[in-house]
């Protein structure tokens, strides 16, 4: 077999024991931390009808373009799922009887087809949190809450920038841009923090906006507005009022929480997808270390109802976290010493029965235990504990069986602890 | 958008909290159980090169048929992994770096495009160990041992029916079966308990087995034979005395671990797949309830090493545990009460973000909190609570505030605690 056999498919890799054992600790930590605010487990299938992923109340056309698709074996068209958001929205659909407010979390698989930049895949896992049924701005906070919470815990500074698309396409509107460039002047907007002001107003231009509107824009980037700068705008249209008061509610919310802190205003925040219509927020690490978001998320009102072929708005807010992000940046802050995933090696020297069931009392009192068992050399066995950091070493030979005792040695101080086998 | 559109894929589906939470504790039980024995965490791609998942060393024709394929915008020809095997092979393969003896677990989905029946789908959840680089029984005594282990903590009565490939092709052998016909016949022997002694009797006349082979294969099936009635044979061929010594080997694993009442020694097990090549062994309900098998697994010492495209047989042991039919098997147990996924419930009369902070601190402590934020009713609200079995409630209301002081009201025994707010 030729080696091409074996090697990984572009855009997807292997995650071994150093690296997954600090992925099982970023899902557990946020796992645990969705557990304690009430979000309730839910799992959706990865294959789905091409039909559903492709729903105008999903992801949007650039998305498309990534879809994985495929025929199964009685000609269906399917797809794998690019976000957990849509097959989400079709529970609920499906699932009248749920009981509201509904707070769900998932954490799976997801699958895009596209560009493969550093950190970047095209099989990567989500981590989400979604709340139908309420509508202030209190779903917004509570969710920002739980992630400065989860991320306390995993010990990993960050930000979360927040804004609100009625606002920033309620003062377009008033800038006169015409209704059917605002969301393409927002991902303009969007930029900002990525390209240079030149490139950005040239590409405003290219817009075919009156100078009128691109001078006004332009104002507008400049004031670097805080929220308070569009108290004075709040009544020009409804949009902006909306947009203004609920974002009013939520900083209201903010400080009684005691977060507003970690939580930053930032007008140009646009998030790509045209999903969302209200507030909208994504999460960077504070020292920059990773310039792309770790996280975000909105509320999105028009998809369940949309899928239900209703004109109902259902309030729904949500928020999406990538492992392999929060990865990165958790890799980035460990020191080198491989975390150690075993307590205590034993390494029978003739005794593997014995080495076995020594093994199974120290597992039921909570401990790591592996057994050599492979009939190593003495010294290769110890080399290894030291490699992998095992911190304690119980060698067992005849001379521990006759006697009852055995010594259980503490590679890091030398010291030595004698116990007697039961 | 008509209901077709957002319905699941045939052989899918949505595992709602309730189903989830159970779900979540057996992939919590198993993945513990795991690390208490020195298992490390791997996790390997779902999208594969279709040449890995069809080469020779992987599951064999059948599952072949069954395999989900895909061609990517690269036009790569891909597959969805149909188990984590392949995989972990592949990642050793490539890994020559590893050292052994390594120990593996991994959880995660699989796909197979084949017949539906009642408990089995087209994408599901398995749970794997595997092990490299222990020549020794102790390998499958261990991992026994761990089963043992990781079912008693989920209270599931099973057993652990075991056999040797070996033992059973040296007696057919013996036996005068020509050597292209084994498989074939093992597979029937295999169905032993599915079908009656008639319809064995004649898959095996279609055979083409001469009379005296039948007849003793008859004679063989009569015996109800224990692993002592072997021994005769031992020296008949090297298969026979080899799967003999080896199930001798592990019997006394498993006397001197005490787990041999809970191991039974099966001559006619079988297991499909044709990657084994020692010793094998397949999970059953102690009371039935299921018939089909709920984990199995056993030695494959060519599949590593085959797809290296060396010679050398590489010591492997592995076993699998489905967390569907886990699941089923649990589901029947539980008694109907809803397993409540809230600690408590903070119902806030106009005083919400009051509410959301009380909610912080009694997370702080560990409690599963949820805070009402819809706005509805508090009769609503009460139901809600008796509905999904939340153990306490606080009503937070203006003269709450004003006092400092809340109730905690516990809904079983209808206890009420006072607390200060902080």
């Amino acid at each position: 077999m030729k080696k091409m056999d074996y090697q990984n498919v572009r855009g997807t890799q292997d995650y071994l024991p150093a690296q997954e054992t600090i992925r099982r600790t970023i899902r557990r930590t946020l796992e645990d931390t969705f557990i304690l605010y009430g979000c309730k487990p839910l799992e959706t299938p990865i294959l789905n009808y091409t039909k559903l992923m492709a729903s105008k109340y999903a992801g949007g056309a650039e998305i498309l373009k990534e879809m994985y698709t495929l025929t199964d074996r009685g000609e269906r068209d399917l797809a794998l799922r690019y976000d957990l958001t849509i097959p989400f929205a079709k529970v609920m659909a499906m699932n009248p009887q749920l009981s509201m407010p509904f707070k769900r979390y998932e954490i799976g698989k997801v699958f895009r087809d596209g560009p493969i930049k550093a950190g970047r895949f095209r099989e990567f896992t989500q981590c989400d949190v979604d709340v139908v049924g309420i509508e202030s701005q209190s779903a917004e906070a509570e969710l920002m809450m739980m992630t400065i919470d989860a991320f306390n815990k995993l010990n990993i500074d960050m930000v979360i920038q927040y804004n609100n698309r009625k606002l920033l396409a309620g003062l377009l509107q008033f800038y006169e841009v015409p209704l059917s460039k605002i969301n393409s002047v927002i991902i303009i907007l969007d930029k900002m923090e990525k390209i240079d002001s030149i490139t950005l107003l040239k590409e405003l231009e290219e817009q075919d906006l009156i100078p009128a509107t691109i001078e006004r824009i332009k104002q507008f980037l400049n004031a670097k507005p805080t929220l308070a700068y569009f108290e004075q705008y709040r009544m020009e249209n409804e949009f902006i009022q909306q947009g203004y008061e609920e974002l009013t509610e939520l900083l209201d919310y903010l400080q009684a929480l005691n977060i507003s802190e970690r939580c930053v205003f930032n007008p140009f925040l646009a998030r790509g997808l045209e999903i969302y219509t209200g507030t909208i927020y994504e999460l960077f690490l504070k020292d920059g270390a990773i310039k792309s978001s770790i996280g975000g998320g909105g509320r999105y009102d028009n998809a369940i109802g949309g899928l239900i072929g209703s004109e109902e708005k259902i309030s729904t807010v949500g928020i999406s976290f990538g492992l392999d992000v929060i990865y990165t940046a958790l890799e980035q802050k460990e020191n080198n010493a491989a975390q150690a995933l075993v307590d205590i090696l034993i390494i029978p020297l003739n005794t593997e029965k014995e080495a076995l069931r020594l093994a199974w009392q120290l597992r039921q009192q909570g401990s790591r235990v592996e057994v050599e068992l492979s009939g190593k050399k003495l010294r290769k066995t110890m080399d290894k504990a030291n490699r992998e950091n095992i911190r304690n070493v119980i060698i067992l030979g005849e001379n521990e069986i006759q006697s009852g005792r055995y010594e259980l040695k503490d590679m890091q101080t030398g010291e030595v602890q004698p116990f007697e086998i039961l």
